[in-house]
């Protein structure tokens, strides 16, 4: 483990990793993926292959903005696709792809960052036959599929698209230990079509040679020990709480001067301050009392809606919920 | 430590790289440096920063294969300098400069890879001398400067740039865990100006967020135990005998067939064959005897000598060195 190691990942982490994803119903082998630095370097690494200045790239409007940062240094030309509480509208989205022949398009379909929205299985299938038709690649990034409150959420694109002629052949997929067991670790992983993956796995070697195996072993020897199931269970029902009193109390504290769908997975509270309000200056009257959340404009590549704001339950206690919301309201 | 860290790295082990650099006659604070994932992240990164499509940079000839590769993702046109046995020739290098007014140069001073080369106290003032004069920055990567096998090789750049006006201000130095403690924990260090440092840092943050805490917290533990010295006195002592051993079967197994000087620390002897032999055909027919080196042609960014080799002393131990270099002499 001290030792150098393969670019493409530690062995006993590379199975892990797939067989993480056949229990969620993929069909993947340790050879169609790559063990990255989390699942950033993942996203850095399709920028790095795919991008080259002035391409097209469509992602959902809002969309995680660590993407959008990474893409934009690589000279993207972002393209934002409408979602609603189902996901990306697949219409809009084959419209938009058709216009632009973009180099690719990402989405977070389960539990999105920052709307916590979930792609229908409907939209799942739509867009997987409109990859296959356009020949576009689609990158599902899925940090937070495991994260869900009540029933399971529709499988992965991946998973669907052994059942959709020609659409493997167009999908990658970014996935991450981050949210499930430690992001200090930094270990994720990338499953791509054959091509792209080698192209990925060279530019990982000029980034950083290979993920720790220090880090990459200690994962793998976690997910060998069976416990994750029970992990998750617990993270769920604590996040699923947590989530009903941040909601509970927004209604509560906040009123009419909020709008949000209560999620059903994920870490996040997606909402909209009304009658005009701006959130960025809300914020900032946040921040004096001493309680922070995230504005909601840097999450939109284009027209930032500014009446937008992000707030996270996953690291706050349902006392530090209580008092933050709170905090809120006498900000409000 | 399995929680997400700064972006900048782990506050003790950049406290524990300063330290490391001061006790090398280097004036660093933990606020100048960031901890990469491995000193190949640096290298990235500083590409990333600085490389647009076009840019020049000039590297010497020869020099790290990585860092070729790294820079040529980014679109550089990458110019060479030519060494001899004191490293970069200074003339001729500030002549190139003064020419291509590059991006920035990239030099490996101490122990250069793949050439062995030391760059001598005179020619290292001289480049900090025409870096403040011309306003270019030099990029020190020093992963080697601790394997020295008699006396200690000249300060690095970094501690030399003190005494020369305004040099500091034009000089970057890339550190590495990798060669003295593990390679496979992936921790290095960045050390650059502060308009540098900050955009290198968001570069990062897209890249990877962060380096593993769990890693970088067990480097910064390790160098924090006092044990270093003497593990480095162990090293020195191991790698020179390897080194001295390879060469007596280097002279002993090819005789007249090879050219090379003798290293002065580091991890590789760097060789030439004559009489017009060719190392990349040299290399099919060792490894049909089934021993393995690095053809010297992929480490030119221009006008390969193709017939140059690098052979590494550092993971073989004595029995397998004379084994190997007597299996390169049935090859030849």
């Amino acid at each position: 483990m001290l030792q150098y190691g393969a670019t493409e990942g530690f062995g006993p982490m590379r199975e892990a990793a797939a067989a993480f994803m056949r229990n969620k119903g993929a069909s993947v082998t340790p050879e169609q993926l790559i063990i990255t630095t989390g699942s950033q370097q993942a996203l850095d690494l399709i920028g790095k292959t795919m991008i080259s200045p002035g391409d097209k790239v469509i992602v959902e409007a809002p969309t995680f903005l660590a993407t959008i940062q990474c893409f934009k240094l690589y000279g993207a030309e972002l393209i934002t696709a409408p979602i609603d509480a189902d996901g990306v509208q697949a219409d809009k989205l084959e419209a938009l792809i058709d216009e632009h022949k973009p180099k690719f398009v990402y989405l977070i379909p389960t539990f999105g960052n920052p709307s916590g929205a979930m792609l229908s299985l409907e939209r799942r299938k739509r867009i997987l036959e409109v990859a296959a038709r356009t020949k576009t690649l689609i990158v599902e990034d899925d940090p937070y599929g495991e994260l869900y409150f009540g029933a399971p959420p529709p499988p992965s694109m991946l998973a669907l698209s052994d059942g959709i002629p020609g659409s493997r052949d167009w999908l990658a997929h970014c996935g991450s230990m981050s949210k499930i067991l430690s992001p200090g670790l930094r270990v994720g992983f990338l499953i791509a079509p054959p091509e792209l993956l080698a192209k990925a796995t060279m530019c990982k070697q000029f980034s950083d040679a290979h993920t720790s195996n220090l880090t990459q072993a200690t994962a793998a020897k976690y997910l060998g020990l069976g416990r994750l199931d029970g992990a998750l269970a617990t993270v769920r029902a604590t996040y699923a709480e947590r989530a009903r009193v941040m909601g509970e109390c927004l209604k509560r504290e906040l009123g009419d001067a909020i709008e949000f769908n209560a999620p059903h997975g994920g870490m996040f509270v997606w909402a909209r301050l009304t009658a005009g309000r701006n959130a960025n200056e809300f914020a900032q009257r946040a921040i004096e009392k001493l309680v922070a959340f995230v504005p909601g404009a840097p999450f939109f590549a284009r027209d930032p809606d500014v009446s937008t704001l992000r707030l996270s339950f996953a690291t706050a206690d349902l006392a530090k919920i209580e008092e933050g919301i709170g905090r809120l309201g006498k900000a409000l």
